[in-house]
């Protein structure tokens, strides 16, 4: 056969590139869209919470009064009134954010990738939770790090572990304090505080990726180390989960000089975030919108949560435990040893329901026993139905 | 002074991110911004092309039919609907492009970004023309590769310069065969030819990128490289030049095995393009839009095209040359050996007029002489001022 006949070009990939496998479980969910499978594995937000109309008048504004600004190329940093509403909001408790510690990122995934981009070097160690969430392994595995893990209880990070010996030589230390994907752990106030002191003398950053924080189910959230180190934290936002996760937006917070770096990695990574959906996102919060939505969000999440942690009593047999979150979006299920999840993920979707197996969250040494549900986009009904085939299945390996 | 009292932390930065200095250029061109300055230096579209009562009759239709899918989280490969669309405009003189073969990225940019991610190692060889986009210089060099220039002429890129030792090891060869940024230049029908039976057997892949192939202003395009190889050259295309840039809407159109790797890696980079400007996109062109609108935007750019040229014509010395172009954005300017256009660009600065010198588009061996004229955002009676005032500049110093 003729070389130029070859159907599949068979180029040299990066050592990057050659690393990345097909996600088993990316295969099994792919089955997950048939209309009759119950699904707890998606980190999909509800439907019912995304403010279609308000969206919609604020395109229809934004199209009819500004359409050259709103189409045409704009700064990296982002839209200015927003990094300015940004900076605002997160000036609390004595704390000062300036604007121009605010870089406009195309969702809280890139600012994994820049981050990553800028500060991981092959074989570099980066400290993760235990376990993490799986989207920033994604992220920074494309820098080739080495990861270390931090360990943790059922409270999240134990700031006692970062050892010497332990965070020798790393580049970062990557936390999600409230309600972490994927257990749904919040991190007390005592252990911020040990977090943010840290960061103040720590040769590398640490960063507090928030996409959950607004969804603490009673309304009063924790401090965010953000507030009690301002100028030494490195802050992850996003309108995903108070918003839509269809526009794409979400920010950092940094020190300057940190900025001025990952405005030059965004540069050559897209340029800007749209123009067109950063000033949607900004016409829908200026007016303090997010203070009366939010709080629909996290009603209705409270209510699937305990509809779930309901079924979960009834259902799961003696031997199976579980956390109850103060808010977020996931519940962290261990069963018990033997029990690997990602067989049982097989079975439960020939059930016709489905999750995501625990493995892949872990840097290392995974917990082949644990699982996580989400219970944001089931109605309850569902949820009932769905815990209760997965009840069957376990206590079936019992 | 106690090390928490440090308002700058000094954390260690990826070798990349060191790498990365603060352009000279983008300093001098901030001061552009000032209305006072008639600004050649932009590539920015005329925002009156911009097609922005289409987009935002669009934008309503949409939020009103599909809110939920359009402001919800969606598939890493783009909306199906529009990469059928672009795979349906790309098949083509018997060329067949499947939807498989079509990846939607968050602007060309990200094209870039992904190709160096899943195609570059540091130190690995990656051939560009002389001298090139510099876009595509900032992505591919956060991966840190050695470049190698190919050799051009007045009509791009010379196929006979792929010797075997020139190409040694290379991981990708990076050319704009259609009025090339920065030098306006068009290759040949017979170039594309022979590079297209090039990249059937090579080693690496030919990436073809084409955001101006649209513009030429006969209407009359050149055959892609896509066309006569379509299972062997990634084509990037992007809606940048021909509908709005701040959409941030473009794409790859690559074998299905690069694909797959590429999805990977955006996965990683920002799980996807925003849902909702994919849909605005594939709204506005799905009906023929385009076949209609670009004319237009051909006719708006000939004329300013016309008008830079006979200004050309008229203010510059003997010894200034440069091209006509055929389609696109730019002209190329050579001056006498020895004058340095980034001391000029100061000069004009201070007469108010701006442009991009040549040095920072080739990758070694600058040619400091030159620099790129863009014609597209400033009206014809301004363009003969700004391009009298350089005249004067250059004159002066011959």
């Amino acid at each position: 056969m003729d070389q130029s006949d070859l159907k599949a070009p068979t180029w040299q990939l990066s050592e990057r590139a050659r690393k990345l496998t097909s996600s088993a479980i990316r295969e099994i969910l792919k089955v997950t869209e048939r209309p009759e499978v119950i699904s707890f594995a998606g980190g999909l937000p509800s439907p019912a919470t995304f403010p279609a109309e308000r969206m919609r008048e604020a395109s229809d504004r934004i199209l009819r009064d500004s359409p050259a600004a709103a189409l045409q190329y704009s700064a990296t940093e982002g839209y200015l009134p927003l990094r300015e509403w940004v900076a605002q909001r997160y000036s609390i408790n004595g704390a000062q954010i300036r604007p121009s510690q605010v870089l406009i990122t195309t969702g809280s995934q890139q600012a994994l990738d820049l981050l990553g981009k800028v500060l991981v070097c092959v074989d570099s160690p980066v400290l993760v939770e235990t376990p993490t969430y799986l989207g920033a392994l994604q992220s920074f595995s494309m820098y080739e790090p080495h990861y270390v893990q931090v360990p943790t209880d059922e409270q999240g990070l134990i700031p006692e572990g970062l050892t010497p010996e332990l965070i020798k030589g790393a580049r970062l230390l990557y936390t999600q304090p409230n309600f972490q994907n994927p257990t749904g752990r919040r991190l007390p106030v005592e252990r911020r505080r040990a977090l943010a002191e840290f960061a103040k003398s720590s040769p590398f950053p640490v960063i507090e990726d928030d996409p959950y924080g607004a969804l603490d189910y009673a309304g009063e959230p924790l401090p965010t180390m953000l507030s009690m180190a301002p100028d030494h934290i490195v802050y992850l936002g996003s309108f995903s989960k108070v918003l839509a996760p269809g526009l794409r937006v979400g920010f950092i917070i940094a020190p300057e000089e940190l900025i001025f770096k990952l405005v030059q990695a965004k540069q050559a990574t897209d340029l800007h975030t749209p123009s067109f959906t950063q000033r949607i996102v900004h016409e829908v919060v200026k007016d303090g919108f997010l203070d009366t939505h939010v709080p629909t969000i996290r009603e209705l999440y409270r209510n699937q949560c305990d509809a779930m942690l309901t079924a979960l009593e009834r259902y799961m047999p003696e031997g199976v435990s579980w956390n109850r979150p103060e808010g977020g979006m996931f519940i962290w299920v261990k069963l018990p040893a033997g029990i690997d999840t990602m067989k049982l993920l097989e079975e439960a979707v020939a059930q016709n329901v489905a999750f995501v197996p625990g493995a892949p969250f872990f840097a290392s040494e995974a917990q082949h026993n644990t699982l996580r549900l989400s219970f944001v986009t089931v109605p309850p009904a569902k949820i009932d139905e769905g815990v209760a085939r997965l009840g069957a299945l376990v206590r079936a390996k019992i």
